[in-house]
């Protein structure tokens, strides 16, 4: 007998940033971020409960063995005794580039996998979950803006999402500059650890962290752009700084990063409110009002292989099939 | 009746950075720095001390107006009620891009003017004036390894360079990969005091400089490359972290920067003991073994508009004609 079900997950882009853990097997980290769900990119996911044997596919071919293995191993969670399972999933963007692929990634299979398992999907338990596969995760069982708050406890019970405003609640958009698709050359995991055992500047990022989560909240909630870029800027090269001064250094930034950041700026400095944010790798993430989501588009085309406009996206959802 | 005296000064580099100021009028620092004076690069600087007016030439052209007012109000200095004075100064290399000029300039000065004008030429007394001119020329009398204490008298007594090891102590070199030599798009005193009333970075900054200038002066008398990179490259990657979280953020670098940034931390990573450093502007200064010179100055040649190679220099000096 098997059981299949499909779900559906948007990435989400932290306004205000995630980086360092507390704890590594339980994915719990040193800070609570906030983030937007953003739509246009999605992932979809099939999980089959009840297969030949495990198998894993990715865009249609034979997924990566540490990618299938991590996958696989993350339905272990949902049912250690399960029987053998199939996923298969497709990302409309490309994978582990700095572009989220890993939050909508195990945001769709942690809702997938559940309702194939016959279990409970609610989004709280589900963003549990998906916060063990990647951290970053947990905020992408929700649309729009969702706060991961750290969480006190050791078992992680109190680390998980929560909604904090719908993608109706305000019309922003991110231009995502691509730089370079290349795959990193430092994984998040090791990066973070990196910079806590490293960087001189940590414990000031973490001593920080939590007032700039509540001043990005109080933005969103007046909706007031000027202030969610100041402090998201604000947390963005903060973070960027606890990677530049580890040691060895972490620099996730290209040539091309720099060029859209100077443009970006330049835009600014001529009366666009547009603001930048970088993950750990060489994109560039562009938030500012619709309406302005063109010429920002426009500004760093000359130094991006692409742009994309993403407006605020909805939660995670099973499909019908 | 007229006086004439001419000096050569060298540029130097900070090891561990220089970054805000305490005192704006007297040009006192927040924070202690370490430097090593360049050999290559120099300034000659003759003044007239008793000329028909107030004139400066900067490479055989009449200096901007803004440089040769900051310069002559410079030999105000000197004297209150001096006489009119002519000034005819010569780079050998770029003006105002992040290589040092102001350094070698003002301490070339200080001891032209000081023996055209008939007075005591001490170094000591020289730092300090040099130091009104332009921060980081207080370093630049003495040749080799010098720290520049930030004092805490509010007349700036004692707040003048200290000579640590002479050009002869070790010999490392300064590769210096000029990636632009576009002027500054936001001046040094101006930056810091963005960074200063903005960076939420920057009382972390200060807390832990003066703890890194011991560290760096610990690795020179060590003749500890690795050491005294290491503290390098955190000192710097600290300090540029303060200019990208001022508001609006300062970002010196341009995509050269961080491409000569990989090409050396690739370098490093395949065993070769090279180390970074970037000040107010796009160059990147590699520190390594005079012996690894070449190789260093071939990884960032593709990058680069130029590279020098630069060895330690000696002490400001008054020429003989």
């Amino acid at each position: 007998m098997s059981r299949v079900a499909t779900a559906t997950a948007h990435p989400n882009i932290a306004l205000v940033k995630y980086w360092g853990k507390r704890d590594l097997p339980l994915n719990l980290p040193a800070v609570s971020s906030l983030s937007l769900t953003l739509d246009g990119f999605h992932t979809t996911t099939t999980v089959t409960w009840g297969a030949d044997a495990d198998a894993m596919t990715l865009n249609g071919q034979p997924a990566q063995p540490k990618v299938a293995a991590k996958a696989l191993r993350f339905l272990d969670l949902l049912d250690p005794a399960r029987p053998p399972c199939a996923i298969a999933s497709h990302n409309s963007f490309p994978t582990g580039a700095g572009l989220a692929s890993s939050a909508s990634g195990f945001a769709a299979l942690a809702l997938a996998g559940a309702a194939a398992a016959g279990q409970d999907t609610d989004p709280l338990r589900l963003s549990r979950l998906a916060r063990q596969g990647s951290g970053s995760a947990c905020r992408s069982l929700w649309g729009g803006f969702v706060t991961w708050r750290r969480g006190a406890q050791a078992d992680g019970s109190d680390s998980h999402g929560v909604p904090v405003f719908g993608p109706d609640h305000w019309d922003v958009v991110m231009v995502v500059a691509v730089v370079s698709t290349a795959g990193k050359a430092v994984g998040s995991t090791e990066g973070m650890e990196r910079s806590r055992l490293t960087s001189p500047l940590y414990d000031t990022w973490l001593a920080q962290a939590e007032d700039d989560v509540t001043e990005g909240e109080t933005a969103v909630a007046a909706r007031d752009l000027d202030r969610l870029g100041r402090v998201m800027e604000a947390s963005t090269y903060k973070m960027h700084a606890t990677m530049h001064t580890s040691q060895p250094p972490l620099m996730y930034w290209q040539p091309g990063s720099v060029a859209v950041l100077h443009a970006v700026w330049a835009l600014r400095a001529a009366g666009t409110s547009a603001w930048t944010t970088m993950d750990a790798g060489p994109q560039v993430k562009v938030l500012c009002h619709r309406a302005d989501a063109e010429k920002v588009a426009e500004a760093v085309r000359p130094h991006a292989a692409a742009v994309h406009i993403l407006g605020p996206g909805g939660p995670t959802r099973l499909e019908d099939r």
